[in-house]
């Protein structure tokens, strides 16, 4: 077989934000696969087809994916972001256990800008000292392993990034974590509302956590939470590179 | 004042990461600050002047940009990887602390290829899950800090990405970073030394913690410490998405 599979972080979403190396990819691909919003972040062209698919069928594209390479197609798997942070390549991965002769496979992963690193330069370093990244989300694993890790965050005092920290089908979950949060941390913790980072919808809203509502999050956002010495100066926040 | 100063991501070492607002901002620069081997990245071109200089000075930094903004100048401060992630733009919020007004000041923070993720993406998917990133250099924090912090992200069974976790200066720290992680994991826990990631000299290593030496890494490595389920197959090493 001489096809190959890239797994291509588009960026959060400001085309000038996808990197050459994933252009390119995109440019030599016979198929693109991924799920629906991000496949139509990529131009149709004679030659390239299109998979989109909707969300938590990530296991099924990755075979597919295997599948069309074997056939000798250039396949480019599409992620948002940086494709391994809660994204496809993982997913990849998972699916090429399934195989005979892994490494038989032409594989590359290309990075991109992950949400969270563009929500922290959009808001200014809140990001800028340790800190965690957390999928809220406990479609793959148990809540309370969620919790578990929120509250041994905040006793380290790592600031923290949470992806998809709410959606229609768990709506309370956001709700828990601002209460688990409060129980770790003071009133005067400063969280940051990021929304749909680098788009012409961005939002940005930055409360302490006594002000932080669910309402302030949905699936388009991330949300930042600062460790014990993130602080305001002027429209910015940020995390002191120093530390007592 | 009509001055600028823009922090920039200049990725991990390949020069086709570099992002398209930070090659526009270093086209329209009058000067760039920063550490010589990333200023050293920069072409010199009439009208660019480069200011170098070493490590440990970044406060200073910082104030010269915003000298150089007050007066007019197009400054671009250069971080590798991404400049939110222990790089340059926290320093320069710490140094706009100082400014009678902070908002009078024409500053953004432009996003790159953080090294661990480029890393990861080099090694597979090791941070496709939960995960932690840790600077062990105890310069700006107490050793007892760091140490805190590692078995705290172990316990939360976190995958971890280790920033600086070695130098001439601090050969000990590593040594004790491996004694903590065998108190908390298993021997069996993946341990991937990426170093110099993306440049011509990138060499990438995966060991079990038992097999794990501190001179396996040096100030250009980044280490990717898997979680309790990271696993290998074929040449890759990842973090599954789902966990019990």
């Amino acid at each position: 077989m001489n096809g190959w599979i890239r797994v291509a972080g588009l960026g959060p979403g400001d085309e000038s934000l996808v990197t050459d190396p994933v252009r390119a990819a995109l440019d030599q691909a016979t198929d693109v696969i991924g799920y629906i919003p991000y496949v139509a972040r990529v131009a149709p062209r004679p030659g390239l087809t299109l998979h989109a698919s909707d969300n938590r069928v990530e296991l099924d594209r990755a075979a597919h994916a295997l599948r069309l390479a074997r056939e000798g197609g250039h396949v480019v798997i599409v992620s948002s972001g940086d494709p391994g942070v809660f994204a496809m390549a993982s997913a990849l991965f998972e699916a090429l256990e399934a195989e005979p002769d892994p490494d038989a496979h032409d594989i590359a992963i290309l990075p991109g800008i992950t949400a969270m690193l563009a929500a922290a330069a959009a808001a200014g370093a809140p990001l800028g000292h340790d800190f965690a990244a957390i999928n809220l989300s406990d479609n793959l694993k148990p809540w309370d392993m969620v919790e578990r890790r929120l509250r041994l965050a905040a006793q380290a005092d790592f600031a923290m990034a949470f992806y998809n920290p709410r959606s229609k089908s768990r709506p309370h979950q956001f709700t828990r974590t601002l209460e688990v949060l409060r129980e770790e941390c003071g009133p005067d913790r400063l969280i940051t509302f990021a929304r749909a980072v680098t788009t012409p919808e961005q939002a940005l809203r930055t409360v302490t956590l006594a002000e932080a509502t669910p309402e302030m999050a949905d699936m388009r956002t991330v949300v930042l939470v600062g460790n014990s010495a993130t602080r305001r100066v002027g429209r910015w926040v940020y995390t002191p590179r120093r530390a007592e």
